[in-house]
Parts: C-alpha cells; structure tokens; sequence
C-alpha cells in the first residue's frame, strides 16, 4: 500500500520541478550562492547536529572507518563550499540547442536539453555527499527526493533544511522549497520505489546488493552499477614490463572499488614468462592470487574455484585463468563480467582496437589500468554515478546523465494536410548550423 | 517459469549480436543487399504464404481494414524493397565519435557509438513492418527478437526465413543467422519479458492496453508511448482564422492517430470569439464536441465529463475547456496529458516560449498542427517509434534510438597511482575536436 502522505509529499516535488524547470541560470546559481552563504552561517548548527550523529555512532559501536566517513567538521565545509562554487561555475546544461532543423520556411524544429524532472537519490553515510548531490540537481534543474545514511541522520536534516530555507528565503526568487525533500525512513525507501508517477531516475549508491535490491523492486529507472568484476587480458603481444605494472595498479591501487581488477586473463603463450615476474609483484604489495591449474603449474597459488571468475573481492584478491586464445578472453569476459570495465595489455593495435569493438562494456581499455575509469579522471566536470545501464547513460556519468530533452516546433500556421494527398507540399529538412540557433528565442 | 528452450535461442542471438557488433558497415549493407535479392527471388513463396494468411482471415471474419493491412503483394514487395535501400544508404550509426578528449599524453579517450545488443520488437499485423524493423536492427548492428500479429504468421515466418537464409547464405559473410529469432505465440512474449539478461530494449508497437501491459510486467527497458492525450492551447493572443485552421487539421486530418488532438483549452478571452467559428468548422468535418459548462454556454456542445479530460478518442471527438489563464491551461496539461505532444496557439513569442519551456511533453509546438510529431515530417531519416521516455530518447525516435555508447581508453602504460599522492601527475584533460579523431583506429 502506497503511504498517503509520502505521496502527497513527492507529488508537491514534481509540482516544484515545474516551476524549477522555467527558471534561469541565474536564478538557479543565485540560489546556490544563498546556499553557501547560510551554510557559512549557520556552521556551528551544523557541526552540533554532526557531533550527535557521532555521538550516537560512537555509542552503537560503528566501525572507525565509517565514523571517519560520517565527520563533518571544518574540513568539510570548506571543500564542499568549494564544490558549491565549483557547480555554480559549470556551464547550463538546460537549453542547450542539441540540432535544429528547418522542416519547411518557417517551420523549425528544436532538439533541446531539458531536466528529467524529479531524482531520487540514495546515498551513503558521507553527509557532504548530500550537498554535492542536491547542488548537482538545481544547477540541472532537477527535483530531487534524497535518502542519506540513518547515522548521519541529524546533520542531513539540518543540511537539508538549509537547501529548503534558501528557497524560501530569497526575495523574488523562483526556486520554490519544496523542489528538495528528504527521505528519513527505509520504509519510505520501500515506498518510493512504488512511486514513479513522481520519481523519474533513482541514483542509488551504496553496496552491490543495495543496488541489486533497488533495481529488483522498481519500475522507475535505475541509473547505477551493482557489481564491477573487471578484467585484464594479458595479450600473447604483451610487453610484460608494463604488463606487470599495470596490473598491479589496476588490483592494489585501491582495491576496495568498482574500477579495481578482479579477473586477470593469460594468453598461454605468454604464461611462463609473464606469470613469475607478475607473482613476485604481486607478493611485494599483498595480493593473494587464486589461479585455474594451468596458472597453478607455473607459479605458487591457491587454486581457483568456478566461484572465482563469478566474484568481486573488493579487496587484495586476483583470481588468474590461463586462456588458449583471444576469443577464449572475450568469451570469459562476456560470461562472468558485469559490463563494468575490462581492458587489454599488447602491443598490437589490431589486437587492442578489436578487443574495445568486442567487448560489451561500459569502458574498455587499452594499455592502461582499469581504475582510469572515473568521471574526474575522465574530465566530466562532476560525476553522477556509473553506470551499467545500456540506455541514455553509460560509464561514468556526468551531468549530463540528469538531462533529457524535448523537440520544441516553431511553426506560422502550418498543417499536415498541406503536406500529404495529391501536390503536397515538400518538406526542406534543412539541417540548421549550431552558430544560426544560440538562443532559445531565436 | 522460464522456458528453458526460448532462453536458449534467446541466449544465442545475445551471443550472435556480439559477433554482429564487429561487422563493418560494409558486412551489414551487403547483407541487407542480399536480403532484398532472396526477397526478390522468393516472391512467388511469399505472396503465397500471405495469401494462406488472408484465407484464415476472411474466413476468421477479421475486420476489412486489417485484412487489407495484412496484405503483402507485389507493391507491398516494390516498397520492402525501396525501404531496404534506403537503410542501405544511411550512414553507419556505429562507431562515431561523439566525443574525445586527451586525458594526458597517451592517454587518450573516446565516447564511441555502439549497439544497444538485442532489441525485443513487438507489433502489429502488417507483415511489412517485420521487414523495416528488422532492417534498422541490422544496420544499427542490434539483435532482434520479433513478434508480429498472429494473423501474418505464414508471412512473417518466410520473411524471417529469408533474413536467416541471407546470413547462412554469403560467402565469407560475417553476419550470424542467429541474430534474428522470430517469436511466435503470446506465451513466448511473456516469458521475453523475464529474460532481461537476453534482451536489452523493448519496442512494442500495438494497442495502448497492450504498450502499458508490457511497461508493467518487465524490468527490461521500454521505449514507446502508452497514449497520446495531446492538447492545443488557444491563448487569449492567438489569431482566430490561424487557431481554427490548425485546429481542424490536428483534431480531423487523421483521427486515430497518437498525435491527433484530444482536448482543447481555450483562453476565457478569446472564447466569445474563438469558439463559435471554431464550431462551424468542425461540424463540416463531422467532429462532435464535448464542452465543460462554460463552452457549452457559448456554443452548442455536449456536456464533458472528468473522464473525458483523461479519454484519447483516437476519433472525430474533441473535448474542449475553457481556462481562466496560461498557468491553467498548463496546470490541466501537466494532471490530465500523457506528456506526448502539446500545443500553444498565440501572437506572442513570448508566451509561446514559456509555454514549451514549461509543458513537460516529448513534443511542445507554437502555431501548428500536433500531427507534426513524426519521425519521417522531423526528417530522422528512418523512425523507429515514438517515445514518451524521459531518459535514452523522447518523441519520434531515429536510428540512434537504437545505439548505446561506450568508453574507450587508449593508453601506452598509464597507472592511476602516478596521478595520485604527493607530487602527483596532472591531467590535461583538452578536448579533442571531432576533425581530429575520423578513425576508430587512429
């Protein structure tokens, strides 16, 4: 059964995005100033209601880690007040003339970016994330229903009431304070999930079954990754050199994400030479490596199971197979991976080039390490999430991921019967120049 | 339950699409080329499979106008074969660069069209269609899962024959004949809709009943629309001959039509004036209107009721309103449209503007007729159908409907731990222009 009240509430935020979707540039990064500003004053607030949520964490016993992660202190502030002035500086991606096209003489179609209309986004226990989240949001011209950590549950309250105060309070501004609301119970997760007549694009972050479990149990959109299980194949043509370091960077770098190497693939012809240097690498930095019997013949390790090349360790674990050719690489790679990122390490640009044509992933590498695969790494201004999605949005995710569009049609009284039966009018289909349509005016 | 047999053969056309996506254009026109020569050389075969067709469905009492839909002779033939070619000739929608960048020196990225992998096509009795679609599937390098109307079995099963018959037939030939698998009884269409791991995209084409039964019964994507609630706004500036004019067309020009008007709202300005010749014009062209209480104290009109705010006709029916200002005609919109194609009828730019800023329709047009919104009067060179989606793409739908994209790395040895740390390396992060990158292979 869908919660009346919750419903009422999500409805007042798609109500909020219309209005939100006619207002400027200006009005929105107006708006993101007053933000900062009574962030700034009201910090003391915030820092008080931060310390209860550690208070309480501390008392419940929650990992150092994940106390480290829920601290927002003056450090904090600054960097996400320098990430407000960072959104405020990014172009408008609303409005943006997509193509344009003369129909006929005075008939002109318009492919332009619009917002997609209200986003649902869960997030972890970091309360920075919320404001990064929502400023992403309003400089796109997004609603957005937020759900945070229950541990961080005092300081995304009062982070939240800043976003609501700063629409209320600006005089003559037009981003009304309902187009942001926060979510505070998992039940009303559950419930949100059911709501897609107000939710058009759920963003979850968090851990693998989290996502699965969202992704299972909605008809909305799920823009999201539930697993990353990353490949390397190490080509017949491999400079082991770089192979060696490439791959040690793209397992132990930072084992604990997405991008990181989970399976790594071996040319036969290149195993016995490959194999030692790689295992004494990988010795140096911690990394147990788990290997099919051919790998377990060349070098010391334990012997994988079928269970292996299903598996993200997210931690300093290498599951090794040894693969007669390179199709036998592609077809591991289609059958266990998640779609997420795979790369190749040769020399051979054929090799490499076919290898990025083949293989059916969100980002495919050649002669790098898989954890390149990252919105900032990549120069996308702000990163959104990543994607597994085949649809509108794959890999990393900028803003860009937060817009549709619409084909607006200016037309002078035109219909379609002049257009068909006997000595119909032709259409131009003119395509018109970027430069000949800058405004939405014109 | 899922039938394991239909999993299988679904399993190898998500197999046989990962060979097709390293086809080159050139494998993929030649084989529509083949395609057309065997449906040439097959033609007695085929008309004779659609006349056993039209037996049972003159003998099954089926409707005049579907019978003549289902008819497949020799013009049908002429233009299947005048529709390949002009697939052939469109340009290759995979492998264009739609963005690169230059992350550090050799380092290089790319965003690259792709195919989205196996498309699940649902539609209507017209064998033709099966000919069409499965043409754009292949030259876009997707998979395709088929299912035409019952009524065109016997058609439908030769003409995929042939498409299988011309990948099984070319020499040297690299398109699988696994890339194609007709369906043939509804139950297998429910069992698709659980295999998401096969299927990446749905199109259905058919009733609005059948569209919103397949959006609620599968987690796989849908790109269609449910209904076309389309509206014209008559604003107190509009010009009264113009208004008229395009009003007709759009109600009468052809009625059973998703873009055909449903409802018009009309200024309480303007409707002393507007709505008697409005009147006129419609009974000549055998239009019932249904007015609310205000329209019918002007004009001679039956009363509306709710429900006919929420009613598409898909007939010589308009419901009309009249609306006390802008923002109430865009209120009505926004409870009681489908988000299809709406409409403003004014002198003012200005209103115009803010009216197709603020209605949240795939389609939003100034002074002409809603019947505009088409893929083919757009110019999109092919259409693959119509879309009330807000994310992957919206309205009329071109080839590039059916592409994804994915990322691609070029790198010589990077590893991110350089670019981390004290001291780290910087990104360059300079965008790429497109006259730079023409190749995958440069």
């Amino acid at each position: 059964m869908i919660n009346t009240e919750l419903a009422g509430n999500l409805e007042k935020v798609k109500a909020a995005q219309k209005i939100l979707a006619v207002t400027t540039r200006e009005d929105r990064d107006a708006y993101l100033s007053d933000v900062a500003e009574i962030l700034r004053n009201r910090s003391t607030a915030v820092f008080e209601a931060n310390r209860k949520d550690i208070a309480r964490a501390e008392k419940e016993h929650l990992a150092k880690p994940l106390i480290k992660r829920l601290l927002f202190d003056k450090g904090k502030l600054d960097s996400v007040l320098a990430g407000i002035d960072q959104v405020i500086s990014l172009p408008d991606p609303n409005n943006r003339i997509l193509e344009a096209r003369e129909l006929d003489e005075g008939l002109i179609l318009k492919r332009v970016s619009c917002p997609i209309g209200v986003i649902g986004m869960i997030f972890e226990s970091r309360p920075d994330a919320l404001i990064q989240i929502a400023s992403l949001c309003i400089k796109s011209g997004n609603g957005i229903v937020l759900k945070g950590g229950s541990e961080a549950a005092e300081t995304n309250r009062i982070l939240a009431s800043i976003f609501q105060e700063a629409a209320a309070a600006r005089k003559g501004g037009r981003v009304p304070s309902e187009w942001i609301y926060l979510l505070e119970t998992r039940d009303q997760v559950k419930e949100m999930l059911k709501l897609d007549a107000f939710i058009d694009l759920l963003i979850p972050r968090g851990s693998n079954s989290f996502v699965k479990y969202i992704m299972d149990n909605t008809n909305i959109p799920v823009l999201g990754h539930a697993e990353g299980i990353c490949h390397s194949y190490i080509d017949a043509d491999a400079d082991i050199a770089k192979a060696v370091r490439i791959t040690v960077d793209a397992k132990s770098q930072y084992p604990a994400v997405c991008n990181a190497l989970e399976t790594l693939l071996v040319n036969r012809e290149i195993a016995q030479d490959f194999l030692p240097p790689l295992a004494e690498a990988m010795k140096k930095v911690g990394v147990e490596l788990r290997g099919d019997a051919a790998v377990c013949s060349i070098i010391d390790c334990i012997p994988a199971e079928e269970a292996d090349w299903r598996t993200e360790y997210l931690d300093l674990i290498l599951s090794i197979k040894i693969v007669d050719s390179f199709d036998n690489a592609v077809n591991h790679i289609h059958t266990y991976g998640s779609g997420h990122t795979d790369s190749i390490i040769t020399e051979s640009p054929t090799q490499a080039e076919l290898f990025m044509q083949t293989v059916d992933s969100a980002d495919v590498m050649w002669n790098c390490s898989t954890r390149f695969s990252d919105g900032f790494r990549y120069g996308l201004g702000a990163e959104v999430g990543i994607s597994t999605l085949k649809i509108h949005a794959r890999g990393p995710v900028g803003l860009e991921g937060l817009m549709s569009y619409k084909w607006k049609l200016y037309g002078s009284g035109q219909i379609v019967a002049d257009y068909t039966g006997s000595n119909p009018r032709k259409f131009t289909h003119k395509k018109i120049l970027q430069e000949q349509v800058s405004g939405p005016q014109n």
